[in-house]
């Protein structure tokens, strides 16, 4: 893996924040309170929690047009901002959060492979701090909302050799790649593989399964030594 | 799994259609070529094929705002349609395709869960057809393009059991649900799985893969069929 | 007058749905019920029927851009879909409707001229069978709401003959192109009547209108045998 | 009929213009031509003629939101320019105008009723100014492009008694409404009539278009009289 | 300055409307009372004064796509309708208009420089009409709610030379380019100059202003005599 | 003025670029350089500069939506980014720099007011690196090209006192507020001045203009020092 960090508290403004950096990718999460839930969970009792992702234009080796000037949000980032919302919700208890929404946006600052897996790594802590900050209000109990810790890495086969955690170049180059999101207590909440050239066998995936079990268990103890824990 | 047809030469006009059902899932799977390709690919020899998806307003329990009046397709449809895309391009050699852009229009007349299941198993078969259409001219050869079958079935944990092609009500209730998208030969093209509840574990998951490969192992084998192979 | 065959409860979830086909034209006509009115009804007592129309990609010769791609729908269907509302309204009592909105979605799986007409004719039957399934749940009386059959042919001047329900090569070599919708008791509804080369006479307008006339009789006698009536 | 009167050379820019005045309807419409044709026509030695539509926000009675701030064209104002295009290509050469496009934009400036039959009615004055602007500098001869006159008149029955050229009163209160476009020999270019309320018999359309004949005519006088002819 | 006029009560439906002619620019400018506020102001007692501009598409030498058709407002027309709404909102007091907005569009018709200083100047006067016909129903009381007059002109450095009220070859061939917003007293509220070739300099740039106030308040004793003050 | 400083070098991928922190703003400016111009310079032998501005969604106090969700640009953002790009333009000689398009992003990480006089002053310092990155690739003569610093600050009057570089408690509360657009030899390039409450005088501008002018000499000698000249 490539060197970790965890920079909380980096906006003034925002409930929780965290600067995470995996490599020379960099993504800023910060995480927004907001005192109503989405129509469909209105008087339900229940809050949310869900996600917003972007690049900025230069965030890549080629500047990328930007999705505000041409008008909509691309496939790719309507993917990524779902599946972040969707691996933060699995550690979260919806009903005792309350009737309000959480909304971590992820920014990517510097890209270099793996923006998705440091974007939920790091989501965890925006998310994390913002509870903090509303546990300390008596606005809820922070160990009944945040039920465990959750991580992500990518895992891929780059010269026949499965690899942890990809920078663009072996991203670019990878014959099979995957993502996974587990939580602190080793379960598995989303698993996306894809072959990129061959087909992939059973045993192939297994071996980066095994490899994403060691990598987020160590994304955990990060996380654990972040909030000091 | 449920009661699969498919209903090859269903349109008039296309190179290459499909009716698939799976139970009461039933999408329309049509083939068009067009004698280009996107930019990137210009000048490289390269073809493309590609996949658009849709739903009917009514295709589903309760009326859904058609997208074209929304002005833009959902996160859903887009993440559906790349995935469809990469499927069948992982069986596709783009090389022997030579300039020339297919396009896999994927459109569910009524849905019942699995529908991008459905759409990658029947759109095979319409992209099938659209190449031994362009055989026939001799345009390309079928043989040399389509490397192999590609084929696709949900499989999901269901009041603790684990159950293969869920219909709605199976994949509303669904503890997990997971995609396996596989080759013929039994390559593995692309797993996704996501816990809806709580994360699952290693094994849960290997039970699913076993379940998705008999599963897949099936509709390759009606394709073949369906193809008088 | 190209054969003409309809086929009801196409659809599982819809409260109404025809398949309508005239000759190598086909299209799904669904009807859904909302317990709501748009804003300008509410509080008004009365209810509204509205129609949506869209065509598959490759419901023709080549294929067209998918609407919900290009991020709106064109002046064609717009145009299309605000015809097919109209006439439905004109043989519905709104007030006896009651504040309800039931929408007709006419989606084209294949195209060979006529859209529009086949979707009027069809689109009579998915309201039928609404407002039955309304009568059924004593929350209408049918025989209140609607109050006639409504259908609808295309006739045109086609190497200087008068010719009905044209299919896409007369439609496009067509001199002149009319639609007319009219009711059972035989009541114009709607004409559009459009000269595509040399403006035509009031003679000749008056041939098509006849010609129309015995058409939509014809056309209201299947429906009278598609309900049982 | 209102009083009808047209203000050539109404606009310091454009090739050809003229504000048009039916009652208190008021349409600017103005000419301008482009040296290039639509993608379709290209090489193909023929020139286009197409018109854009537009209403001031408070051109009605009560302020309409500007279209330009909502992000599309609504259905009417497609539906409308459409009309007008096709209406005017029915009396052009486009051979003979060659590969050139001329625009005729008609902007609502105050609306009160008929503003569409205003704007084929006096958009067939500034495209007149136009090609007479390309005869003068010889690029075109305007007698071999111009074929005919053309005007548009609404008629309707309102109080069971035909009436012409209907203001904003009349129209909102009509039982049918029938727009009627023809050319200067007598020829009908489009007829499009629709019952608001009870379906029309086929005798009420002809005293309409009896009416309208007589109207249109009128309009080419007024037409002629304008150009000095 | 070019010759200034002003026709008041231009339109049959607005409570307000001028059309403002600086030499070869027009604008009409119309002003519409709603009885709502947006949202930001509700129960607040206070109302609000906006404007939206827009160009016809032949208002310029050539034609412009109409912002309708390509589905958005530019950056230009943004600026300008933002400038002119907060130039009105400087001379009215809010809390005295109560919870009502006024719309102010300002719509070129034809343009040959300064359209904003003339939608401003112009704009004025609508809206004072609008708010006299509110004070004749007694809904609220003129001299309360408007403050003072409000009045714009546009001066340039061109030629070396210092101009006031430039057209669009002054404006195009300016080296210095600034919008002067004042009150009737002589105030300033709102200045915008930009250097479009060398950096100017204060002295210039005094020189600019100096101008300006000469020319508002002759703009200013206009707008008196147009409401005959 | 508040603490202020450049971070060059801050992007791993761009040809140049600055975070720059004015207090509690920060804005990363980003230059990108592309090898082509925009159309209407297409064979001018001239280059174009550009700019654009976005605000992450949680930059300021309460968080904001994504524009890219919205799907379009706020009159706001389009009036900066013009601004940021006409104040780089003004000492730029766009013959000099040859047919290439040079971007410069301004992204918002945080804001607390003056976002866009930190955006246009770490702009230039952004612009500065990649022309030197293209001097160093003898693509051009950086002296040639850069004709003089630019930099930018605001002035307010507040509680009846001038004061500079406003923060956002100040901003929102200022009567007045006026941002200028200056360069290192003292000319101006842009003044934007805007009364919020009652209209200012002469000669409160001119002490704002004045404050302004020792502002900017300030923020010129830092940049000289940034870039250790």
């Amino acid at each position: 893996m490539r060197k970790i960090s965890f920079e909380r508290n980096f906006s003034k403004h925002a409930e929780g924040s965290c600067l995470v950096k995996f490599g020379d990718t960099h993504v800023l999460c910060t995480a927004s309170l907001e005192e109503k839930t989405p129509p469909w969970l209105r008087n339900s009792g229940k809050g949310w929690v869900t996600a917003e992702y972007g690049m900025l234009p230069r965030a890549t080796g080629d500047r990328m047009k930007r999705e505000a000037a041409t008008g909509k949000q691309g496939g790719r980032t309507q993917e990524i901002q779902r599946l972040i919302g969707r691996s933060l919700r699995a550690v979260v208890d919806l009903s005792a959060l309350g009737e309000k929404q959480i909304t971590i946006d992820c920014d990517v600052i510097q890209a270099d492979g793996g923006t998705r897996t440091a974007a939920i790594t790091g989501g965890w802590l925006a998310l994390y701090d913002c509870l903090k900050w509303m546990d300390t209000r008596s606005m809820i109990k922070l160990d009944k909302v945040l039920k465990d810790h959750v991580a992500a890495i990518s895992c891929g086969i780059f010269a026949s050799q499965p690899v942890i955690d990809l920078d663009y170049l072996e991203d670019s180059a990878a014959e099979t790649d995957a993502n996974f999101v587990m939580t602190g207590s080793g379960g598995i909440v989303e698993i996306q593989g894809t072959a990129e050239g061959a087909p992939f066998s059973q045993e192939e995936f297994l071996n980066l399964l095994s490899l994403a079990q060691d990598g987020t268990r160590e994304l955990v103890a990060l996380q654990k030594q972040a909030i000091g824990g």
